[in-house]
């Protein structure tokens, strides 16, 4: 087994996620965890999330081999340093942040006795709190690890064995690498999100009923991304600014081209652009990332 | 009965599953159809999506009450004039189309022996083709027409009984509005996922293959919707220019508020646009318009 005793803290969807999926898959790991909020702690024991939740950071990490952090980004500082004074030296201390730059660099500063490996597992839904979670969020899912050149190698394999056996697939990467790929793939499409929901419901033309009546035509797809938690979606953006924007600018240009083609009435550029989208889709549904049901089988009920 | 004998001109998506709509749901009803694609119509007669798949749209068209166009926005015009010859005079013309002003027009000047009456079921997937349709397409979804003021009432009286028996709900309105709800509900959000799933494929520092990998946080949703048939699509930015550009003109101020707000670290205005958008996305489901399951239950597969 890769590691015996593993403390959770923050008992939300990942937190819980992560405790559902160690009791069905490692079975004779011991699970501990902990969430600032005594209401999160409570359901969290209702419905056995962890084995044991503690009443403080430092009771649930004080003997664990592997501490992973499932607060949000911004939170991270201030969740080391409660649990700092119980950590064992040479525990292997993880996340599951969306960014990793400035959560690997928080975390080095703020436990510097810890093996810090800061990971993403690329799972969600739109659903946060102790009731979210599901053993099975990990499962065919890629989780990213990405360690300092000087952290060593057995510890790097323990905690990709770990999320093996959750269920996910693991991959190493520079941490600045990662910054700029989760940018593209999942921080500037929940920006654009929220952005255009939040267009939407302050048109003086459209009334917000409106716009929830015909929301069928493609808006609603943007709704269910735009409902993610937006505290943790707050310390994304914050923490990833420099990739955010970049990201963001290209994008810009390319819907400016657009604009320019639907104004001049440019058919050609447009149809272009539409039949190349096509093939990644397909790509994406061939690699398993998503259901290939039309409308994910929405319209068959 | 509100109908006893349709046509359907164009036996994709939409046009099959209407045929196929009419079979479960009006059974006394006869359905005639036409393609222009004889491809197309021969898999259309082994799928069965109309009783008769005739070889041309005027033998389809005669004898038809009502004659419903399922062609591309942009088609209409020609599929219209095709078909005129063999028109019975006070045919109840309609059609499917995305954008309702432009194709109001058309179809009024090129037959105007018959009973224009535009209609727009807003439902859909990225499927195309005579193997996407399927009877329960239209169930629980809005259709909403859009006839000039003078078309008789009892016309408006038998589509609208027509829709209702396919399953859907009906709403009349204006079509200058319908194109302006429209655009913001559904035309402005395929343009962003076709414009973001082109920028991230044309990133140099991302590969593609990186995209496809890490798509499940939050990217395969804009995949799914930039999937959709492209001529369709390219037919309905140029027909519906006005409304579109008007909204893709507050979302681009919207989203460029947003930037400042990731540049400066303004977490506060983001915080706050990311709350709203949770309680839209909660009446979208209580109203019927989309699966509450998490993730659509995609990830319990």
């Amino acid at each position: 087994m890769s590691v015996s005793r593993v403390a959770i803290i923050g008992l939300g969807l990942l937190g819980g996620s992560v405790g559902l999926a160690i009791r069905e898959r490692l079975p004779e790991c011991e699970t501990t965890g902990f969430d600032c909020d005594p209401l999160v702690r409570e359901r969290a024991r209702e419905r056995g999330l962890v084995e044991s939740v503690c009443e403080t950071a430092q009771d649930a990490v004080r003997d664990a081999e592997l501490v992973i952090l499932c607060v949000p980004v911004g939170a991270m500082a201030a969740a080391a340093a409660d649990l700092a004074p119980a950590l064992a030296d040479g525990a292997i201390v993880s996340d599951v942040g969306s960014s990793k730059k400035t959560v690997g660099e928080t975390l080095r500063a703020v436990l510097p006795q810890a093996i810090v490996i800061p990971a993403h597992p690329v799972a969600g839904t739109e659903r946060s709190g102790p009731d979210a979670g599901f053993a099975s969020l990990f499962h065919n899912r890629w989780c990213i690890l990405t360690p300092d050149q000087d952290v060593p190698e057995e510890a790097i394999g323990r905690l990709s064995d770990f999320w093996t056996a959750l269920g996910a697939k693991v991959e190493i990467m520079d941490a600045a690498h990662h910054d700029l790929v989760l940018a593209v793939t999942s921080h500037i499409p929940h920006l654009i999100a929220f952005t255009i929901v939040g267009t939407a419901s302050d048109l003086e033309e459209v009334t917000r009923s409106e716009v929830i009546k015909y929301s069928a035509g493609g808006f609603r797809d943007f709704t269910r991304i735009a409902a993610s938690d937006p505290t943790m979606w707050r310390d994304v953006f914050l923490s990833n600014r420099d990739a955010v924007l970049e990201t963001l600018g290209r994008f810009s240009e390319d819907l400016t081209a657009m604009q320019r083609a639907v104004r001049s009435g440019d058919g050609e550029t447009l149809f272009r652009l539409f039949e190349r989208t096509r093939a990644i889709r397909r790509s994406i549904v061939e690699q398993g990332q998503d259901d290939a049901r039309p409308d994910f089988g929405r319209a068959d009920h």
